[in-house]
């Protein structure tokens, strides 16, 4: 019998800082792109189309000693049984023995590593002295991008909200974005970093009407949204723009005009999911771009390997499409916490 | 959050009868002939060429709402480590929900499933009449076919116990099988059950020196070594002898002379799994059978959809590779004696 630890969610947002996502988040994609791990093929089955499905990631790490999946379920009727639509669960192994670690809830996982995406992809490809985030949005995911894009980036001051079909629901979430980013985020550090953190959530969040007319003052636009037609046209986005795309995670979604692709340089996780399932699916099936067009996965920009942004004129694209890597690495990180406090039930396997 | 049921070895050890077991592994073998299940794509790492690898089977059970996955390691230098060298996961999901159910270590359940495929290969392919079983091979696997093969057939009074390579092994094993058997199997039954199964261990068990010899006495042969060269000449076996193949679970292994299959009718569990890594990959390699010569899947028979024996003179073979379902289902089988029991460890996911 092995120590198997069980971590639930409230364990897991106990555990998990977004500075020490980002940190695990940088160091999946530096992993993945020096093919010092191997992800095994996705697993996806749909029990009623359009209704329920679930999917199966999986992979290893051998810099982290562990391999492991991370199985989501999306079942769309179960808010009707008070039950979330999304349900994940990540599994770690350990790779030198093939003992099983542990089993995480994955949600917040997900949340947060997906959040650092966003902030990375700005580090990373944004202008650093982007002023102005838009952020296109307001459901679960938005709060995780705006901390995330404020930790990762030293001159925002403007952070433009916008809900694709509702002005009020933006309007509402600006009115509360502040606080609940100190409240779910900043509070979880003390004396100097919590300054900073706190600092750094001290800029204008404001609610827009109009994209048309916002995405044209934005430095950086992350869109988070399930839209499946473009909510950004090309002619709007001025030269110099990163956008980070974060909704596109299945074939047909799409957040932003095809045509952008062609005009910007294009970064992506993985470039397999990325052209199948990603934002980078439709410009390609198109013929917009092919996929030599692809400049690079950001794991080869972190890692010096690739340049990433080259001028303050170029509209640079980051395609998160969410790699098992991030989610493997930060439940790793998690066990060990939790190892190290005593945090979750440990019970004999 | 859900409350996730956490079940270690010793206990799926107490929770499993062998009958049971085989009424579960029945119903999966009709569920999978009868299309009521869908089998995920099989996932297969080698951490180290010959030394290390695992596999990840899935799949989904409408009939029982489950779906669900097997993770199995094997690490050959484990032993070394005092630690097993095989370690098996079994996690079952709610397919109206998504909602995970449980994980189960899944060692024991892989033992007593492969034993009951063992019985069910016998008391659907054999002679009723058979009354002599061989068992080739004396390890860890061997008791979970014998007590199979006792409990599915009705007069078996002499079981054969042969080592591929040493007779003192095969005597050692003979000599305390039955108390075995007793301890491990019939024990767990009470009243009437017990004495039926208690009688039915009442056979001989004969170790034996040559196989050759033995094995035109048998009418049930049962293989389960991790034999790479065949044990079973063709011209040794007799008229109306049921094979059951249970070693091979991977490509390059072979327990049988591959021109039974042109003798035989043969039947398997799963007819891809079985041409790519059972006992039938080598014959059909070989170009001694065709894909189209494999007579049916086992779960067909029990259907009553396709012909099992024929004739007392034919010869049968089942090539059991093992199919997630049976797991799952037997791990779905657990947690419902759990929930009515209070067995294993709930704790919050």
């Amino acid at each position: 019998m092995f120590p198997f630890r069980v971590i639930n969610q409230p364990t897991t947002e106990q555990l998990l800082d977004m500075a020490s996502v980002i940190e695990v988040v940088e160091q999946a994609y530096q992993i993945k792109s020096s093919q010092q791990a191997t992800l095994f093929p996705l697993i996806f089955h749909e029990f009623a189309a359009g209704k329920a499905d679930m999917d199966i990631k999986s992979g290893h790490l051998p810099r982290a000693d562990i391999f492991g999946l991370k199985l989501v379920s999306w079942f769309g009727e179960n808010e009707q049984k008070g039950l979330p639509q999304l349900i994940g669960t990540v599994m770690v192994l350990d790779s030198r023995t093939g003992v099983p670690l542990g089993l995480l809830s994955g949600e917040h996982i997900t949340c947060m590593r997906t959040g650092a995406a966003g902030g990375i992809g700005a580090k990373y490809l944004a202008r650093p002295e982007a002023e102005n985030l838009l952020m296109i949005g307001t459901g679960h995911q938005a709060p995780f991008q705006i901390i995330a894009t404020l930790m990762a980036m030293d001159n925002i001051k403007r952070v433009y909200i916008s809900h694709p079909r509702s002005y009020e629901k933006a309007q509402k979430f600006a009115a509360t974005i502040k606080d609940r980013l100190l409240t779910a985020f900043v509070a979880k550090y003390e004396g100097e970093d919590y300054e900073r953190y706190a600092r750094k959530c001290e800029v204008e969040f404001i609610a827009v009407e109009s994209l048309e007319k916002t995405v044209g003052e934005a430095d950086v636009i992350i869109t988070a949204t399930p839209s499946r037609t473009p909510l950004i046209q090309s002619e709007w986005v001025k030269p110099g723009t990163h956008i980070t795309c974060i909704g596109a995670d299945m074939a047909g979604k799409q957040e932003i005009d095809e045509r952008l692709f062609a005009m910007g340089r294009v970064f992506v996780d993985d470039i397999g999911q990325a052209v199948s399932v990603g934002e980078t699916e439709i410009p390609l099936k198109k013929g917009l771009i092919s996929q030599a067009d692809i400049v690079a996965e950001i794991g080869s920009v972190i890692l010096g390997q690739a340049a990433g942004r080259r001028s303050a004129e170029e509209i640079t694209i980051f395609d998160s499409t969410g790699i098992a890597l991030q989610d493997l690495l930060t439940a790793h990180h998690i066990l060990q916490k939790a190892q190290a406090s005593g945090a979750g039930a440990v019970v004999d396997l």
